[in-house]
C-alpha cells in the first residue's frame, strides 16, 4: 500500500474504533509521507506534507499513549491464585462476569496461538465473547507466527466464522517480541493471566472435560483482573 | 455367576434404587432357581425354592411395568422442532432446565455410539448432568453393541472419570434390539428426540462450535418432553 492509501486506511479505522491497528497504520503512512516530504522540491508542498506527517504522527501518539496507558495501569479488581492440578476455572468461571454487552472491542495478547490446542483455547475465548457481550464488533489478537500453515488456516476459520455468525471483525497481528500475556475489554477491564489463555492441562479422550473446561485440571497461575474507568471507549 | 448371586445383587441393586438393572437380575436369577427347583429331589426344598422363584418373578414384573409406565406415559411438557441448520439448540439450551437437584437418576437409551463424535456427544450430556444436577447418582446407559474397541475403551474412560470427579455409577447395556432414543429423569420428566443424542452437524476445526454446540448448526428433528408424575423416585 501507497503512504497515501496506508493513511486513509489509518483514519478509516481510528473513526471505527480500531485504534491499535489505526496507531500502527498512522506510523507506517507518516513514515511514507515524510520520505515523499523531503523528495518534494515545490517548498508549498512540501510544507503541506510536512505539516501533515507531523498530524499523523501526533495521533499515533496519542493513541499509543492511551494504549500503554490502558494496558499498564488501572485499580486491581480481583487477585485469583489457581493452585495446580485444581479444577473448575474455566474461562466462563474464572473472568466470564466482566464481559458484558457495553463491550465492543476486545483485544487479546497472547504469545502462544502456535499448537492445536492453543488455537482452540482461542476459539473457545471467542466462544465465549461472542455469548456474553452481544455489541461485540472486534476481536484484535496479537502473538508470535510461526512456520506452521495450521496457524494461518486456523485465524482464517476462525475470522470467516466471527464474520458469518454475528458479524464481528477478527484481525490478527504478528509480533516476534509480543511476550506479555492480557485481554484488554474495551467496558474497561483487563485480565492478566500469567500462562495467558493455556492454563489446562489435557484431559482423556472421553472424560469429563472435554467440552466444559470445568473438569480439567489446570496448571498453576496466578489471575490479575485491573479495572481502568479511563480505559472505557 | 450364580443364581444365588444374581438375586443377591439383585436385591442389592434394588435397594440402590437402580431399578432397571435389577429387574435384569431378578430375571436372570428366578430362571437359574427354577432350574435348581426343578432338580431338587427334597419336596420342603423344592416348594421353598419355587415360592421363591415367583417373588423374585413378581418382583421384576412390577419393576418392567414401572419402567413402560415411565417410559410411555406422561403428559407432554414442550414440543420443539429443530429446522434443518438451525443454531441455538445445545443440551444446555433445548432441556437443560429441567436437569436439576431433584434428579438422582439418569436413564439415556442411545442406540448410537459408537463413532467418535457420538461417544463425546454422551460426555457433553454427562458434563450437563453433573452440572446441573447436583444430587446424581446414577446414569444408566443401553445402547447397540459395535465391533470396534473404541466404544469400551471410551466408557471406561467416562465411567471412571464420573467416579472420580463426582461418585457418579455409570452402567452401559448393551442390547442389539434397541431402537428408541429416550432420556429419563428420575424426576419424571422424559425427553424424546428423534435423532437421540447425535443431531449436531460437524463444525470447522477452528470455528465457532467446537466447545460451544449452540453456535452448531443442527440436523432437522422433532424433541418431544414429558411429564409423568408417577415416574418420580
Amino acid at each position: 500500500m501507497s503512504a497515501v492509501e496506508l493513511l486513509k486506511k489509518a483514519v478509516e479505522f481510528d473513526e471505527a474504533g480500531r485504534h491499535m491497528e489505526a496507531m500502527k497504520l498512522y506510523e507506517e503512512g507518516a513514515e511514507g509521507l515524510a520520505t515523499i516530504a523531503k523528495n518534494e522540491s515545490n517548498a508549498a508542498a512540501k510544507t503541506h506534507y510536512e505539516t501533515k506527517v507531523r498530524e499523523y504522527r501526533d495521533r499515533a501518539k496519542i493513541l499509543k499513549e492511551k494504549y500503554v496507558r490502558m494496558s499498564s495501569k488501572g485499580e486491581i479488581k480481583d487477585k485469583i491464585h489457581i493452585v495446580e492440578d485444581s479444577m473448575g476455572h474455566s474461562y466462563q468461571s474464572l473472568f466470564g462476569k466482566y464481559l458484558n454487552d457495553v463491550v465492543e472491542e476486545i483485544t487479546v495478547e497472547e504469545p502462544y496461538l502456535r499448537e492445536h490446542f492453543q488455537l482452540t483455547n482461542l476459539v473457545m475465548f471467542c466462544e465465549l465473547a461472542v455469548t456474553s457481550c452481544r455489541n461485540l464488533k472486534f476481536i484484535n489478537v496479537t502473538t508470535c507466527p510461526t512456520e506452521g500453515v495450521d496457524q494461518i488456516d486456523a485465524f482464517k476459520q476462525l475470522k470467516d466464522s466471527l464474520k458469518r455468525t454475528r458479524g464481528i471483525n477478527l484481525s490478527v497481528e504478528f509480533s516476534k517480541t509480543t511476550h506479555d500475556r492480557q485481554i484488554i475489554l474495551s467496558n474497561g477491564y483487563i485480565i492478566k493471566i500469567g500462562r495467558g489463555l493455556n492454563y489446562f492441562k489435557r484431559a482423556e479422550k472421553y472424560s469429563l472435560g472435554i467440552y466444559n473446561f470445568d473438569f480439567r485440571e489446570c496448571r498453576e497461575t496466578n489471575v490479575d483482573i485491573f479495572f481502568c474507568p479511563e480505559n472505557i471507549k
